[in-house]
């Protein structure tokens, strides 16, 4: 069989650092119809408990032809289909830019996905390098769902050239102008299902919400989340190979992480009913089998939307905070420095505005 | 954020003793939509094999207009909705009474639940005291599809007033009047499928039915289940909390435990196609991962329904056992008092009739 | 309750090999409908990624309704339902022949199964004997859509008549003649979604393929697979049982070990879109929670459909290895000398072949 990496043969071992230059675009395989079974895992998997996509009528009463797929079940399909392309040497997931969820996505559509290398820099050591791409998954008609960057550090082949460098501007923030189109969105038959009087108009910039459940991981759990993304990074599957890593053992996968924390979050940001954008956000530590999340939120601003009384969007930074009481947590920890912080995500939510008096 | 108790705010740890008050009602959150998705996942978790749940034709034959959701599905969702209000600070769940599988659910119709505080009582030490709930789930189009009583044990907040006593009369059983609406049931189809030929008329009280299968709970299998359950309760999920408990580690969520013996009971009660009744049950000891659960029936009595020659009710003693072959189990044990017992429940189940020559 | 095996009423113990008599016939119980939940569920538990089976516009492209289920989730469901009557108390499952794919399986179709004893022969000592059958499952319009041999070595009641001995011929492959009915199929849109321009024309026999990725099984993950197969072999499922086996634990289903193989061989047979005949295979060794699994095929044939230039079959040789890289294996290794190798399987796919210039 011939397995020299050759145009449109991508190499069994997948690609390496020499293989990316700026400007290459993968269409990558798979498509994946997202279904109601899809949905259903993903609750067993995650806990997920907003009712926007778990109840149809409230979906419904929301504005939505029926119950829309997770935010974050859309974000790791489309994540997924990337990795075999993008990721499968990767050492590092480094970060995210720019995620806008652009339009929802319901049981019965298909996701295809598309990647563009926007920047490489080689590391000075030769053996590594980062890339980074920015990717956009679409529907079966062609519209955008949701599009991101992110950057990762990929093993060189044999020597990375330390001359090469090309890092891509990336924007510090998803303005609330580039959000998706929500402007059919009745966003209140959310409070009546979510049994939380909680809005918008009751956070405030540096409240402080820790959230109470806990969620230890287990190696079933983060593999048959990562299998259901299709998401196919040997790091999380394969203990034999793990054994050799800096770590001797599997890492969890950072998507499932973040629906893990997203789930816990339902107690205190009940009506966030939808996620709007990532502006950034890193995975400051690995986590692995056994670890227990948690997970605080800050509130970094409260932002309108152009137009609306009832809705507005509230920019959170979420910490993933594994193995610790969030009460022991010093609340000055910034992510990097504390290595019980796995997650720390600059992101924005949609939340429903106090109805006026 | 406003995180003081409030009406309509649920406070983020949940409710405790002091917060119940007889006539107190709770409209649970987040509804759920039943699908397909949610059935299969079901049997992978336990094992389920009822042609009625699983089987469109066999269901059709039956009576059904498509295969119902199994009704310990439907129970352990209805459940979980309850638990933020009701068990969040639960130090035990005491018991069951009246429960009713009223109407089946079919995929697509949504749950939702409700609940309202029918009896409190302080425990002498003030540091808890048991809460008496009576709930009902509904389905989409306002039909009471199920009806429980149960009883708590809650924490106290500070210190529970010793002289709040209120002890609801629970009735012993429910009866067979009050099982119901099966009049369009045609029961026969499921002799058909369950490859048994096993009728109403051939079992007879005091027989006894060791179910030859055994079934050992990993963490991520009842977690997993806990989840698609919705169900939030803490000491299911998170294994640095529950450190400081009696027991070191988390416990198995025991409407698991009692979907994974209707499982294990198919082999035996092959025909014994609904659940009609729960007319009690404790939960008579804890089960962790790596606990072998095994079953054993014992017959209690035969029924009746009114005017029906091809059906009949069977009222059951369900023995859930652990880590003992039945065999060695002494056939008078008692549940309560054999620590290997963890589940002992009175229910009645509905059983085609042979036919008449 | 009457117990004692007689017609119609199966043993709560199973059968034993003195109830097998050539010429019997089993209809096995609890049909089962599928559904996308058990698409879903199987992707979760097995990371399958062929595009025919989770892209429905690829499905329709291909010359098909919707997407058909996945070959192997059809298979592993028809063989759970053989279980309670043929391998309950089998000792070993000795080995496939004649397995034949014949019609595609959409969500909502309901498989039911029969079997029928064709061969017996009693082992030396008199403790068991090998038992041979043909299977049959069915769709809801009495169309077959697999149908299989397998013999398997089950356990004496008392002792077996080592004179019983009726063995029956089989055939050593399934002809190309053989094969389902693909008449209505336009392979090509698979490649296009599957990321890989590998064609039939670039495999040959002789050709080895070391797929990249390696799976550790967990308990969770397998005992959950074979849940959703419904399979009810207690070797799977009882810990405690288990330790008085020869091993001392629990051992995975076999199937669930082709199944995870199949996923893993999709990087290298990405279009390898359908498995047309199983000819033969083994379990060479049993499989554990804990072994990491690996995937090799060699290309034993290329052969032609007839009158189809589009699309040709790959007989290939499927190796299954745990715990090993596949680079330290052997490359003469035949299956079953080497305690690594678990699975060795004859069988044919289907490939698009390279369009005339």
């Amino acid at each position: 069989m011939n397995d020299v990496p050759a145009p449109g043969l991508r190499p069994l071992e997948g690609y390496f650092f020499e293989d990316y230059a700026v400007g290459r675009r993968f269409e990558h395989a798979t498509p994946r119809t997202v279904t109601e079974g899809d949905a259903a895992a993903y609750i067993a998997l995650t806990g997920a408990r907003q009712p926007l996509h778990c109840a149809a009528p409230v979906a419904r009463a929301m504005g939505y032809r029926a119950c829309p797929i997770d935010d974050l079940l859309v974000f790791n399909i489309a994540f997924g289909k990337t990795v075999p392309d993008i990721s499968y040497n990767a050492i590092a997931n480094l970060g995210y830019a720019d995620v806008r969820f652009l339009a929802p996505v319901f049981a019965g559509d298909t996701i295809a996905c598309a990647s563009e290398v926007i920047g490489v820099k080689a590391n000075s050591n030769g053996k590594s390098g980062v890339v980074y791409v920015r990717s956009r998954a679409t529907n079966q008609d062609g519209a955008e769902v949701l599009t991101w960057s992110r950057w990762v550090m990929v093993a060189a082949r044999s020597a990375a050239d330390p001359r090469i460098t090309a890092i891509p501007e990336l924007p510090p923030e998803v303005p609330v102008s580039k959000f998706g189109d929500f402007s059919r969105l009745t966003p209140h038959a959310s409070r009546l299902a979510t049994g939380s009087a909680r809005c918008w108009d009751d956070y405030a910039p540096g409240d402080v919400i820790d959230h109470p459940g806990g969620m230890t991981l287990e190696e079933s759990d983060h593999m048959s989340a990562t299998r259901l993304y299709q998401n196919t990074a040997r790091i999380h599957f394969d203990a034999l190979l793990a054994k050799s890593n800096q770590f001797g053992k599997r890492l969890i996968y950072g998507g499932h992480v973040i629906s893990v924390c997203r789930a816990l979050s339902f107690d205190g940001l009940e009506n966030a009913f939808a996620i709007a954008a990532i502006h950034g956000g890193t995975h400051a530590n690995p986590t692995f089998a056994g670890d227990t999340l948690y997970c605080r939120h800050v509130v970094v601003s409260r932002d309108d939307l152009a137009g609306r009384k009832d809705v507005g969007a509230l920019r959170l930074r979420m910490l993933g905070v594994k193995n610790v009481e969030l009460r022991k947590l010093p609340p000055s920890a910034a992510g990097e420095k504390n290595p019980l912080v796995v997650l720390d995500l600059d992101y924005s939510v949609l939340v429903p505005k106090r109805k006026a008096p």
